[in-house]
C-alpha cells in the first residue's frame, strides 16, 4: 500500500481522509484535535502524534487546514515539514488560503528540495465526501501528475491552472464571482419584491436568460423560502474574501464591488449570522428592507 | 386580417413589426422618423402620418420606444392614444421602462376605458428579427390571453408576473442582475491576470462550478478576446439601470453594489464606451488596472 500522511481533519480534511483509507492508500494521519485523529484512526489511519512524524515517514503530504498562517506553521514551523520531510517529499496544500501564503511556503520548501501544489478545492462539506470537490492546482505539471490519482479520488476534476499559487488565485476568482452574484440576486429579488411584484415570478421568468447563473438556480430557492442553512458559512466566505482583498491590494487588482461584498459580510456576521449560509447575503438587504424577500 | 397598430420602429421595433406583418396582420405602423415608416410600409403595413391616425383606427396598439417619456407622450399626449383612441382599446407597451411610469400611465388609460399590459422584452436585436424574444409582462390575464398570440409570434417565452407594472419590475432585476453578475466576472477575471494566473484557465475551471452563469459563458470570451462589440449597449444600460435605481428609490429598495455598477456605466459612458457592448464593464478595471484582460 502506497504511504500518504494527512495532516488537518476537520469538516472537509476528515471525509476527504476518509475516502483515501477507502481507496487502499497507507495514511498517516494528524490533527491538534486529538478526537479527530482517534476516528479517522478507527477508519484505518496510522494515529500520529506531530507533524515531524507525518513528515519523516511520509513521500506525499496532504494538507487541509483554515488559513494561511495554519499552513504556514505545519509547512515552516520548527515541528514542521521543512525541518523533517525528505528531500523529494511532496507536499499538496488543499487548503483556501492566500496565493502569495503558497508562493511563500513553496519558494522556502524548494531549498530543501521539497516539491508543492497548492491544490483548494470547491463544493464542500458533501462533496468531500462524495469525492466530487472541483479541484484547482498551481504547481509543476510532474508534479500535478503525481497528485493525479489521488485527486481522481478526492474530486470529480482537477485542473492544472499555473505555477504554484494559481490553484488558490483562481479559488479567489471563483468566490469574489459567487459572492457578488448572490449579492446581485438578493438586490434583484428584493428590487421586485419592494416594487410589489413576487420575486417567486420574477426568480422564474428571468432564469432562463442572461441574468441565470448557478448561483441564481442554487441559492434564489432559499431566499424565497427564507431557509438560510449552510451550505457555504458566511465566516467562511469573509475569509477567502480577505485574501481576495489582500490579493488585490498585493497585486493592484481593482476590486470596487468585492470590497462592499465584504462589508456587507462583516455585517452579517457582527449581527450573529457567520455561521448562516453565504445565501444569507440576502439578509443584509433584508433588515436594510425591513421585509423579507419570502412572503 | 386583424388590424394591429405598431409605434416605434427603432431597432427593435422595426424587426418585431415585420415579423407580425409576415404572420399575416394588417399592421398600421407611425414612427418619428419617416424613413422607418417607410420602410416597414415597403414590407407590407400601412403607413400613418400621426399616433392619432393608429390610435383611431386599431383595437390593439403596440408600442416600443426608448424609454418612460416618449411612451407617456404617445399614451397620454395631446395626439396620443388616450384622446384618440376608442374605449376598449389594448395597449401593449412592450418598451423597457419606469414600472412607476407603466403604471401612471395605465391608471390615466382606464378613465376612458383603454386596457394596458407593460411588456418588455430581453434578448436584443436578434432575438427581435428571430421572433425568440423573453417577454415580462404586467397586467390582467384576460388582457394577457388577449395579447398572447402576438407574443407567440414575437417571442419565445410570455411570463404573466403580476399587475400592470410587474413587467417592467421583472425586467429591472433582470439588468440589475445582469450588471452586477458581469462586473462580477470582471473583477475575478481580472484579479487572476494581475495576480499572475491565465484567466482563461481560470474561466475554464470554475464555469462549471458555483460561479458559473449565462453571463459568464455570454461574456468571459468578450473579455479574454478584447471584443466588445455589442451585443447590447453600456448607454442603454445605464438607462434601465437609472430607471431600477428611481424605483429602488421610490418604493425604499436597497441597490447598494447597483449604484456603484451605475457609475462604473457612467464612467464608461463618458470615456466614450456608450456604444460597447455592456461586457465592457470589464474596461473600467482594464483602465483602473493599466492592463488588459485579454493577453
Amino acid at each position: 500500500m502506497e504511504k500518504l500522511g494527512f495532516i488537518g481533519l476537520g469538516i472537509m480534511g476528515k471525509p476527504m481522509a476518509i475516502n483515501l483509507i477507502k481507496a487502499g492508500y497507507d495514511l498517516t494521519v494528524y490533527d491538534i484535535n486529538a478526537e479527530a485523529v482517534t476516528a479517522v484512526a478507527a477508519a484505518g489511519a496510522r494515529a500520529a502524534t506531530s507533524i515531524a512524524e507525518v513528515a519523516r515517514t511520509n513521500p506525499v503530504i496532504i494538507t487541509m487546514l483554515p488559513n494561511s498562517p495554519h499552513v504556514k506553521a505545519v509547512a515552516l514551523g520548527p515541528d514542521g515539514i521543512e525541518s523533517h520531510a525528505n528531500a523529494g517529499t511532496l507536499l499538496i496544500d488543499m487548503s483556501s488560503i492566500a496565493p502569495a501564503a503558497s508562493q511563500e511556503i513553496a519558494a522556502a520548501l524548494k531549498e530543501k528540495k521539497i516539491r508543492m501544489l497548492d491544490a483548494p478545492v470547491s463544493g464542500g462539506e458533501p462533496k468531500a465526501v462524495d469525492g466530487t470537490l472541483a479541484i484547482m492546482v498551481g504547481g509543476d505539471e510532474a508534479d500535478f501528475a503525481k497528485a493525479k490519482p489521488l485527486f481522481d479520488i478526492l474530486g470529480s476534476s482537477a485542473v492544472l491552472i499555473g505555477p504554484v499559487g494559481s490553484g488558490n488565485t483562481c479559488k479567489l476568482a471563483n468566490q469574489v464571482i459567487v459572492a457578488l452574484n448572490i449579492a446581485a440576486l438578493s438586490e434583484g429579488l428584493m428590487l421586485a419584491k419592494k416594487a410589489g411584484t413576487d420575486p417567486q415570478k420574477v426568480f422564474e421568468a428571468i432564469r432562463g436568460g442572461l441574468a441565470g447563473s448557478t448561483v441564481m438556480n442554487a441559492k434564489a430557492p432559499m431566499m424565497l423560502s427564507g431557509n438560510f442553512k449552510p451550505g457555504f458559512k458566511i465566516d467562511l466566505h469573509i475569509k477567502d474574501l480577505a485574501n481576495a482583498l489582500d490579493t488585490g491590494y498585493l497585486t493592484g487588482a481593482p476590486l470596487l464591488l468585492t470590497s462592499t461584498a465584504m462589508q456587507i459580510l462583516q455585517q452579517l456576521h457582527a449581527g450573529g449570522d457567520g455561521q448562516s449560509d453565504h445565501s444569507a447575503i440576502a439578509r443584509f438587504y433584508e433588515k436594510l428592507a425591513g421585509e423579507t424577500i419570502k412572503d
